[in-house]
């Protein structure tokens, strides 16, 4: 029997309605009790985009995504991971520390209910203190994390599971438990070094795309062995060189996006290979999961930079919430 | 004799129009033949913002500022840095390569002629290229050196000059030459980030400025700390930082920014002292030069350091324009 939903009804395989629950974004998937996805669905009900404030919103953003899946199986277990979770969420899931496992996220999940009373679960976030630094947190990536583990098992011993992003998350796993972490804001960076600043007025779109792909690796290399090549405090000197490369024609206006780009993925992967901290062991097998044109970036800069990937994965975020769920001893599980 | 001039007159000691002619903004000082200035006046047309387009509206912005000391004078002789001589200006003056000093920008200055035929002679950039690294290039601030050589001659023999803000600039010099040079985007990724990024969102107004201005100071030299325990690569990951130590309630949100701004001026001068290039020298004494407000807030963080400047200056364009003009053979030094 073939599994996939037929969006008009409600197969009976269905075993869990779980929901990736983010700022600007809300993406629910109807699952099976192997941990199957039947149906998926995005919607724009992100935290700062409900229809309406206040816990109304959130009860009316869920009924609108997933309302019919709820009515054709009114016994289906709700769960929920991201920034629905947080102060600003429906329901404050607060940070637990490292380390951490699913069960952990499990026992510390927070309850809301919904219009019709059903309980709905929020997986809460980690925090984690290094020793002598500030503190870092994530909430979303520990789901992600959770499911990666679930689909890479023989990794779940010992790996170091990269998240590229806005905000980047390493993270370190031993014995299937989140011991360290470290975020790095390189997404964001980059984009308002691009929107803001004088280095984005500099940058031109290609004028042939298919002509200058060999420019863009070459100009995100020359990014990355800046990094390789820095000291500490080197960034916003060479950043500068985005201006300076592109003056002096080295690199042309088409590349110069790709050599910030390399500079700041580089200088993130250099960091985070060396930081130091005995809870994130640095030769840990990296794992990267994301969106497949952020990993292939990743990959090729590490390649690079002398590590390469142990594997790649796309969106773990169903299986995360699965586990979760299943660690909630809200599904019975078809293993 | 009171030098001051009357606005209304033509003081008899004037002897030069010199002009700091940037981005945004035209200022234009008339000196006397001792370098001492007799009138400043500060306009909104700069290369960006000029009256017209072209030629003609570089004409029309000079005479606007300084067309009735012209007048009252019309053998003055016109000098100008900035960008008015940039590939966007009135007219290239093309980067000159290091060493340089006063008499390098002048053999190297472009001539363009105002509305009367007077010439105005403007300063070069200077061109930094270090050993394999990503050529550097600063314009305007090599007058300004100039000028703070004239006010600190003691230190001309050798000296880092250090000019903070929205590109800071690191100058090393040796008898009286620019040897080498660095610029950092600290100023410019603190207003992007400020304005621009989650970090920004999280920072709040002080109910009380003056109750809390112990909260500044702590969450400022503790990003001053963050940046003396920094690793190579570690910067985009400390940012992050500023929304932690806020979110765990360790710094107050209207402190953030100041931890924002200690994380980016230390990371700043951590590199900077220790950039390994052998044209700099690691322990030539340290000349502040710029707004009092910054200079205050970098001697602090050098202080904090372990290396406190050996002297602070405020604005010197008008002493260097003075010296260009007179290693220009401009005007009959007093001296």
């Amino acid at each position: 029997m073939d599994t996939r939903m037929n969006e008009a009804g409600s197969p009976a395989a269905a075993a869990l309605v779980a929901l990736d629950w983010g700022t600007s974004s809300l993406r629910a998937f109807l699952m099976d009790a192997g941990g199957a996805v039947l149906a998926e669905r995005a919607g724009t009900h992100g935290i700062r985009h409900l229809p309406q404030p206040g816990p109304a919103g959130f009860r009316q953003a869920l009924a609108a995504i997933a309302g019919d899946w709820l009515d054709a199986g009114p016994g289906l277990p709700l769960v929920a991971c991201g920034m629905v979770g947080s102060a600003q969420g429906w329901r404050e899931a607060p940070y637990v520390g490292c380390p951490a496992d699913v069960a952990t996220l499990a026992a510390h999940a927070a309850r809301v209910d919904d219009a019709a009373q059903r309980p709905l679960w929020i997986a809460p976030g980690l925090l984690y203190e290094p020793p002598g630094a500030a503190p870092d947190v994530m909430r979303g990536e520990e789901v992600q994390i959770a499911g990666a583990l679930a689909l890479q098992p023989a990794l779940a011993r010992r790996a170091c599971i990269v998240l590229p992003g806005t905000h980047s998350k390493w993270a370190w796993i031993e014995h299937g438990r989140v011991t360290a972490f470290r975020t790095y804001m390189t997404g964001e960076v980059y984009a308002v070094l691009r929107g803001h600043s004088l280095l984005g007025q500099l940058m031109a779109a290609p004028a042939q795309p298919e002509a200058v792909a060999a420019d863009a690796e070459a100009a995100f290399d020359a990014g990355l062995e800046a990094a390789r090549a820095s000291r500490p405090g080197d960034l916003t000197h060479q950043l500068f060189a985005t201006r300076t490369l592109g003056l002096t024609g080295r690199v042309p206006a088409h590349a110069l996006a790709d050599y910030l780009s390399g500079l700041l993925i580089g200088h993130e992967i250099v960091s985070a290979l060396a930081q130091g901290d005995p809870a994130a062991q640095e030769d840990a097998p990296l794992l990267l999961v994301g969106e497949a044109g952020l990993t292939r970036r990743y990959a090729q800069a590490l390649q690079r930079l002398g590590r390469a990937p142990a594997a790649e994965l796309g969106n773990t975020a169903p299986q995360g919430l699965w586990r979760f769920a299943a660690a909630a001893g809200l599904i019975h599980t078809a293993t």
